[in-house]
């Protein structure tokens, strides 16, 4: 089975992926931070029997991993394909994830919240991934008591999540509008409507890559399906300034010059770091989008972003691997990857 | 047939040419400064006379060039062939310029001398160079009134070319004594021992792309051999150092990393200025003789290194060409060739 970064999605030109997750908690226990070592493992035992109890069409597609079984590698490889929070990978006692194979769905226990029901979606679908996370969250409501306030909504470890519980965000590939310094007006404006900007790869809000992440930050007074809906209809706006930039590209000898540099770079350098990688393979993003390189797709740079990564690259070596040479396989990878 | 430049020539790996000129001057005309425009049409009319009467063999392989029938960009890319002075490029009346069709024998009329001959050879070829031009000397010797002194040699129009008139000199390909800092020092001890170290490409003693150009500068005092031979002796052993640091090239990732990024640009870019460009051409001619980029020669890195120039461009493109047109056009030049 595909992973869900390996196939297309709507808007894929712009959109990398969508991501919508909610927090729930059992009525029963307290908040995870106090709760005992037995109780974490009652919640992680009767949310999977749920799971693996509601007949082979659900359960098949799911696996169950207890998180402290997991090496610090293979959990910090989850982080870098959004699986898992950094917090979820660092203290791992207590903490279970279910995950579909494709790794479009995966449920945090004991996260911050007792559980975290998470789906990721490739390109602009944050209706149909709000659908598939309700579908999740009505067969756990079904067979638990879930923590819930007539008047406040779904209650919550941390107050912002109180009301919905839910966060959805879009991953937007935004070159031309970071080049153009419209970025900076744009995070802005959103902030003034409920939303926040983040940078997808590097520290703080430095956005490496150009990926930047649009999120809700509402979820009280607001409905599940509007506050998706509102995100989809300020992204779409974005999508089409992005889209008015990119029209001219092709015509453009300074940008192609650019686009196709990234590619013989890509394609010949025997040293990438990951900064530089995630760099270059941004600009080749854009070039995919345009048809501007033949053959490469932005799915395939998709691919490339999640496995160029530190510790997928680690799984991969299976074997501990220096800064140098993780710099050898991340170029290896690319390399191998571009010349098919 | 041909270009000499096109030819694979001995120690290539370091060694890009051999140049040797004999200044000769007829007794009977004041120097080239000094002239009415009636004589030197007489000197013209005399060497020209000369070779093309001396049969078939050496005749078919030569031609004659009135400077004045040149447009400034056809001698602008003569002048980066090396086939004749910027000087003598510029200042084209009652000059002309008589050589063969591999570009390898030329021979200057009306320069700072009367005559200048020229003989260009691939790789470290000092001897057959000298031996080269010898044997047109004396052609011309046999038929013409040199202006020569029995205790000064051969009378120049500048004094110091006084004696042999032979300048031999040597175009290096050095990039990692130049990147190990050694160059300065060479250059200082070979000027003791009366050799010159100049620049290639760029202004001053700024060497573009790592190739520097060794030369005798004792013309008295000393046979012609006698010169060529030190040159070839001392070039022989900055050779040996410059192998020497190549010998781990190919087992250092940064290098090899550096060498094929090299090779990735200049087979994507789409814009490639004339600095970066031999910047580029350098080092992939250091992957070249190392054998790291199959299918890449010196010979062919050499043949791009003169026909990337905006002289040349411009001859190939038959029309004049703005800046950006240039680089675009000398990045699709480089593409073919190195697609092939």
């Amino acid at each position: 089975m595909n992973k869900w970064y390996e196939q297309s999605g709507s808007d894929h030109d712009v959109v990398v992926s969508t991501r919508v997750r909610l927090a729930r908690n059992l009525a029963e226990y307290p908040f995870p931070p106090r709760m005992s070592a037995e109780q974490r493992k009652e919640v992680n035992e009767a949310v999977k029997a749920v799971i693996f109890s509601a007949g082979d069409a659900v359960s098949g597609e799911f696996e169950y991993i207890d998180m402290e079984s997991l090496s610090p590698d293979e959990a910090g490889a989850m982080v870098e394909r959004h699986l898992i929070s950094p917090q979820f990978a660092k203290k791992r006692a207590g903490k279970a994830l279910i995950m579909t194979k494709d790794e479009s769905v995966s449920i945090m226990l004991n996260e911050e919240d007792h559980i975290r029901i998470q789906v990721i979606k490739p390109g602009l679908a944050p209706t149909e991934a709000l659908d598939l996370a309700d579908k999740v969250d009505s067969m756990l409501d079904s067979a638990l008591n879930y923590a819930f306030d007539s008047r406040l909504g779904y209650l919550t470890e941390c107050p912002t999540n109180l009301g919905t519980g839910m966060r959805a965000s879009l991953m937007l590939h935004l070159p031309l509008l970071e080049a153009n310094g419209a970025l900076e007006s744009i995070a802005g404006a959103v902030s003034k409507i409920g939303l926040t900007v983040r940078g997808t790869y590097g520290e703080g809000s430095k956005a490496l890559g150009s990926l930047y992440q649009f999120s809700n930050q509402v979820t009280l007074g607001i409905s599940e399906n509007d506050a998706a809906e509102n995100l989809e209809s300020i992204a779409r706006q974005i999508i089409g300034q992005e889209r008015a930039l990119r029209a001219n590209v092709s015509q453009e000898a300074k940008s192609l010059d650019k686009i196709w540099r990234s590619y013989g770079i890509l394609t010949s350098a025997r040293l990438l770091s990951g900064e530089e990688c995630v760099k270059l393979l941004s600009t080749l993003r854009l070039g995919a989008a345009l048809g501007i390189i033949p053959g490469v797709t932005t799915e395939q740079v998709g691919v490339l972003l999640h496995e160029a990564q530190p510790g997928m690259l680690r799984m991969k070596a299976d074997k501990p691997l220096n800064p140098q040479e993780r710099d050898i396989k991340r170029a290896e990878l690319i390399r191998a990857a571009l010349k098919q």
